[in-house]
């Protein structure tokens, strides 16, 4: 703790000491990686032609199990400006006992390699801090470097503009919602329900929201500051629907984040109590064979207000609770598809409406769900010029000795002849959060901030963007061309910035 | 029947006399449909500038309903190399009829719109074609000009080289897959089960196969010239998956073409029979409750052979076809979800040779459908500039007095500079095929050629690309830089015209 801050400015290159330096993948692919890469070579190479970059192989394991890639210049050069991971691989495996510090302590003094650049989510780069920590403590002479990657965009704060991957994997989305969104406003009979990755944020679908310009887009967070129930979400998408439908507008775009039912209080006391119910009463329950009747033994079982919510279910979401379960027999979140559940949802109350006299429009409803499409597109030039940025920068702050940082690219938002490059303190990124009943210091994940500008400007069009039909195309990414076409931010980073 | 080839040469502009020109949208949308627009309007401008152009409205029916808008400098402009058909909007009736076709000359008689363009696929430009003979034998002086279109690829022949969309929609394709499959390089554990739009013809599948080199990619029109069951093609697949995982290739790509169900002979079988069944017991079957009761109905009562075929299916696509039934209670074939089905029986085959311990892989799958993401991108270089060329020929046509004719441009392999403009007579495209009792000309539905060059180019390779991971990425479309890169046409057409 208390390090500093630091800036690198334009100098002269001193030759240094030769050195080896590791690197890692960890998580989930985001556009530009192999671009950390390619900087860090770039600039490993300009400090001593004699450098040594080593790629370990699938992620942290790669330390652990000592399987590595020299990354030569043919390498580096066949990936630069490619999307993926798959130069070397990544893992999910998550560094954090003393025993794999040691192990990783062990391979590295084998190797000679006394620098690692960890590439990762805010886990991870919690991870490298903690790996820095140790070797500090126990004095074993290895530096560790942090990069900021996550398409979700919620590896940021104080100190980091935006993580890496977003720019690309939100255009990307964008591009396709656009395209749906042309097709509804040509065929003017679907109403679409686009599902996008990313279950513990809602940037991608605030983001996509501000490029596009859809009918409807919820966000996770404001449904549970809300403490929205399911029925309150599935009556604000139908009345949607139908104050469209009486424009004559019986066509629309919904966007969905992913990790939407666990936000909704009521499915989350749902799920929980399903939990408790399926491991309780797991014999009996196996015993009976028609669905029908696994239904109605569940539906027994539960709360009263839970039940209530179970009961308001379709039946296919009711069989997908029961039957994807993992390891632990408990219900698979992920694998509900949320999309589906509202579009039957909304028919169905939609239907009781025109019952009533009360609707008599059309609904008809396609789904759609975005995720692998985008996290490994080709980087944008925004994620190919930073992530390369990113990498020269680790290097620069190795070679100057430093450890338990993470790489900084800052002034994003400008063009990149003026972005700011340096260092920051890990730790300085870090909140005190209770885990298994102890304090540890942790990066937060940064949740959308419902006060925050990107969010206001949102909320401030919605209801236009609802009623009317004002849909933005953006079109794929270009990499030639105009700068305002190949060269623009995301709107959130732009209008962070600016607010 | 009888009219010539008709070449455009460059020559004098002479000034002629003022015409209404109309235009119409037919069928689903494809990329660069705007630009014909623009074209025509161009030409127009340039013939006459008291030419008008009227733009019908919702399709056919809006030539019925007299529904149109002029189209002026400010609406074209705002529209040249948008994706979509919202301008003015599509639809699906058929005009057919003499009745429909009195209707239509009314109108336009009234309106003194002397020649109509048709923007469509095969049908519409067979129905343009019995317009045109309509007005001819009855002397109503109305010309009329086709112009071919769909990304299905499926109107094309030995004069018309391909219809537009058909370049700029599976270029979209192939960007996804290509993500996808730097995902599945990446994470190396997951096959994606990728479905492409197209029921009819599997050109899309094939060209997105040749532009991104999968593992596998089922074409249907080999399926039905094989005669291949479903066991077969889920062998086949899963085939695929033991050998790769034997090599540590735990992941890989298929590309399913969307109508590859119907073009299985016993399912189509099942299909018919099924619909005469629930027809013949609909009271009875209709009375049963529980989904296990109402599947043992049904499989009680099928033929031997389809019974079969019908047990081996799993539970939901049973229950899809049970229930997703059109307005005159046919199975609805569009709604099964293929990709989904071939993921459960391939997992079943895995886990059968398992048990005899003839795979110890694994196997974990996710699903895509592309459809909608295409349909209405704005449209590749390629799209822009034929449709633009398609639009600009076909108001020479009429400027030169021809009706039944489709504007042609030809020569598409080469740079847009010598591209050959002119018309063909809709009747050389067409041939006689009996519909309802009697033979009617009609434009042919081109399906995939299996001793066509493209296809004989995907045989040479697949068996590489299926043991090996030679994924190609071939990013989003461009449309500024170098022309290898925003100027390239599909593969389909360089081989075909090659060869």
């Amino acid at each position: 703790y208390g390090t500093p801050i630091v800036t690198l400015e334009p100098g002269e290159r001193k030759s240094a000491r030769p050195r080896k330096v590791g690197m890692i993948f960890s998580g989930g692919q985001a556009p530009g990686g192999h671009n950390v890469a390619a900087g860090l070579f770039d600039a490993l190479q300009a400090l001593n032609p004699d450098n040594r970059l080593y790629g370990f192989l699938g992620g942290p394991s790669g330390l652990l199990d000592s399987a590595y890639k020299v990354l030569d210049s043919a390498l580096v050069d066949a990936h630069r400006n490619t999307g993926g991971f798959d130069m070397i691989g990544s893992g999910r495996t998550k560094l954090e006992s003393p025993e794999q510090f040691a192990k990783v302590a062990e391979n590295c003094k084998r190797l000679e390699v006394d620098a690692i650049v960890v590439i990762g989510g805010d886990d991870s780069n919690t991870n490298a801090c903690m790996l820095a920590e140790y070797f500090l403590q126990n004095d074993i002479g290895i530096q560790v470097v942090g990069c900021p990657k996550t398409i979700d965009g919620d590896l940021k704060n104080q100190q980091i503009q935006v993580s890496f991957g977003f720019d690309t994997a939100t255009k990307v989305y964008s591009e396709l919602i656009g395209n749906i969104q042309r097709d509804a406003n040509s065929a003017r009979k679907y109403w679409h329900f686009i599902k996008l990755m990313g279950r513990s944020a809602s940037h991608i679908a605030l983001e996509c929201a501000l490029q596009t310009h859809p009918n409807l887009a919820l966000i996770s967070e404001e449904v549970e500051g809300m403490e929205s129930t399911l029925d309150d979400i599935v009556g604000q998408i139908a009345s949607a629907v139908r104050e469209r439908s009486e424009k004559g507008f019986n066509f629309g775009v919904a966007l969905i984040p992913e990790g939407l039912i666990e936000f909704i209080p009521e499915m989350k006391a749902l799920i929980a109590e399903l939990n408790d119910l399926l491991a309780a009463n797991d014999r009996e329950f196996s015993a009976i064979a028609e669905s029908e009747r696994r239904i109605a033994f569940l539906s027994e079982r539960l709360g009263s207000a839970t039940a209530h919510v179970f009961d308001s279910l379709p039946a296919e979401i009711k069989l997908q609770l029961m039957m994807d379960r993992d390891p632990h027999g408990n219900v698979q979140v992920s694998r509900i598809e949320t999309e589906k559940l509202l579009i039957v949802m909304v028919e169905r109350k939609l239907e009781e409406w025109r019952d009533k006299g009360e609707f008599n429009g059309k609904f008809s409803a396609q789904s759609h769900f975005f995720g692998y499409e985008g996290r490994c597109a080709a980087p944008s030039n925004f994620d190919a010029d930073y992530c390369y940025s990113l990498g020269y920068t680790a290097a620069c702050l190795i070679a100057a000795g430093k450890t338990g940082y993470i790489s900084s690219v800052r002034g994003l938002e400008k063009s990149a002849d003026e972005w700011q490059a340096g260092g920051i303190p890990l730790t300085m990124t870090m909140n005190l959060e209770r885990r298994k009943g102890r304090d540890v210091p942790v990066i937060r994940k940064a949740l959308v901030d419902l006060a925050s500008a990107p969010f206001a400007t949102f909320v401030a069009h919605r209801e236009l963007w609802r009623r009317e039909t004002r849909f933005v195309y953006p079109g794929p990414i270009q990499y030639f061309g105009p700068a305002e076409v190949a060269d623009r931010t995301t709107l959130t980073l732009q209008i962070e910035q600016q607010g």
